[in-house]
């Protein structure tokens, strides 16, 4: 049987950020209507079909945006949760389902999930406050991470030694152990309301030590076929556990005994998809609709190799923002440009990202150092 | 030096149909706002910064909508030309620049173009009406061509024999001997306003008898290499011959002598490009707003082999949309669905486009035929 969503299908994404600009690019063409809510002046506010300004944690706006929508998604984990399973119960499809988001936003029930479920992770505590911490000073070094609204490389911190309990967060976190990797992997995978799943080659991070966030992006990682194949497998055992219908991001590491670690998982189209666009058949954008909305979903094969390199705000520069190098990165052959429509900028601050392909992984990555060298978003 | 286009800049676009969709799909990656006039339900309507609600036919709707927009630029040619003429004196960016399409939108103008630039076209006789048609009777058959407004198929009518005059076109129009031909062939080429020309590689294209409309079209051409390196030199010709700024679309006739005829050209992105988008390194829209922006020019390099089935409004149905087939396509690897938006359908009408890509052109062949038949636009 075939069906389709009728000219009068609107979905509702919770969140107007970049991620959710990209995903009405690839709804366009399949003529889904998608509206947003979030603050004035997101990224989706010229993109959307319709943008309601608003906010996203607060359950009665949450509510209402939703009551013209046939189906309510997220591009932030940071929502009224308590709106989500109020419109679930009334029979509103919600995907990612509001119990994914409520598991995994709190990064302590998270790695409680993983070691219910048997998913390997580091050891870690969960402390309510900073007092709590010098009862682990033994076993340091941790990474602390608040269990709540961290992102972006905010809110986590390094604990090297009992000085930097200091400078700690007093707050409900994870201790984590601190893991001795060799590379920190992501694997992308989908699942849609039949429980089919599909998931995408791993792909290799490289972060920017000064700002925790990813800088550049390898496709495919450099791993071995095992490692692959049993890194595809944690991130199917985990969406299938989860019960979850959409895109999940698993971040693992690869420690230097050969192991797989998880590290995150975010219900969402992730950073680390970014490369997908080009180099893969299926965007994780497309792939997410297609997920939530039960239909086939679509090959995940590489097309051509790539790196992705996240455009962060320089250092020293806030305000309007300015780019430069834009002429000159755009004359190479297979470099694609992705603004999110940010109109001021400030260090660190993602402003957009830039996909690189070429025949091999090691031209792209050379290419790839230009464009980073090349191209500033200052202001 | 680089520069950027600046927060404020804004493209006007006259014209709301797919093909300023898929421009505008393109632009959010560059973070260009893009607005459009055209009647009400247009396909840019939901897509577009800001869509107006106009006549684009109309000079004094045009030159309103043109005041607050610092680049103008069309994605269909039939628009108020003594608007862009007068825009263009006082010094606004109008490209293609009003001279070319006013040469183009006449088809009568444009063969003497091609007379006047020795670009090989076939022989023609200029009518004004039906009763000189008889004047030819010696050398029929033609095919008879509206002078302006024909498109999609309309506004062409076949003379094979005398009886045929009876319901011919009675307004100017170009009677074009009919061309024995082996491949209906077309090539995309680009050039920006330093005088940078880009030129893709070849397609062949396969017409709906019924309609006289694109049906299939395979990337690449089946052709000699020779073949090939002629039909992109014309291309480059009759750009640089018309100092035109943009995307240009040059159809060709290749006759079972091998020789090439320029059939029609076209000055905004074309049907016949629409493969760009998965198939080649840079899609035609893009490269049309590198072009119009003074930006270096996309690599057109082929990534994969594909074919582009045009969705057309099956016959018998008229009214609100229904697709059938949908989830039977999107199962299959490498086909991308491209929906314009349009909520009624009637026989022949261009819902949509879908590509399909595969490791041989052979295989695509195949994969096209059973998306032909499978996806329909019903009522």
């Amino acid at each position: 049987m075939s069906r389709w969503y009728g000219n009068n299908f609107r979905i509702g994404v919770l969140g107007g950020g970049q991620l959710g600009r990209m995903i009405i690019q690839d709804a366009v063409s399949y003529d889904i209507a998608v509206d947003c809510i979030d603050v004035d002046c997101s990224p989706c506010q010229n993109v959307a079909h319709q943008f309601v300004v608003g906010n996203i944690r607060n359950k009665e706006e949450v509510l209402a945006f939703a009551t013209q929508r046939d189906l309510i998604t997220v591009e932030i984990e940071n929502v009224s949760i308590e709106a989500l399973e109020n419109l679930e119960s009334t029979g509103k499809k919600v995907f990612p389902q509001p119990a994914v988001l409520k598991l995994i936003r709190d990064k302590g029930t998270q790695k409680q999930f993983f070691v219910e479920h048997n998913i390997p992770t580091s050891p870690f505590y969960l402390v309510d406050n900073k007092a709590q911490i010098n009862a682990y000073l033994a076993e340091f070094p941790f990474m602390q991470k608040l269990r709540v609204g961290g992102y972006d490389g905010k809110g986590v911190y390094p604990l090297r030694n009992e000085a930097a309990i200091q400078k700690s967060f007093d707050a409900p976190s994870v201790l984590e152990k601190m893991v001795d990797f060799l590379k920190e992997i992501s694997v992308i995978v989908a699942r849609n309301e039949r429980g089919e799943t599909s998931v995408y080659p791993t792909v290799e991070c490289a972060f920017n030590p000064d700002a925790n966030l990813v800088e550049f992006l390898f496709s495919p990682a450099q791993i071995s076929a095992t490692v692959e194949e049993e890194a595809k497998k944690i991130a199917i055992q985990i969406i299938s556990a989860l019960n979850m219908v959409g895109i999940l991001a698993v971040e693992m590491f690869l420690t230097k005994d050969h192991q797989l670690l998880v590290n995150e998982i975010a219900p969402r189209p992730h950073n680390s998809g970014h490369h997908t666009i080009e180099c893969n058949k299926t965007s994780q954008f497309e792939q997410h609709l297609r997920a939530i909305l039960n239909m086939p979903l679509g090959s995940t094969d590489i097309v051509r190799p790539g790196v992705m390199v996240n455009i962060l705000g320089e250092q020293n520069y806030e305000g309007d923002v300015i780019y430069e190098g834009l002429d000159e990165i755009l004359a190479m052959p297979g470099v694609y440009l992705h603004l999110y429509g940010k109109k001021t900028t400030k260090p660190f601050r993602k402003m957009g990202h830039v996909t690189i392909t070429a025949d091999t992984l090691e031209e792209a990555k050379n290419k790839a150092i230009f464009v980073k060298n090349t191209l500033k978003a200052k202001a």
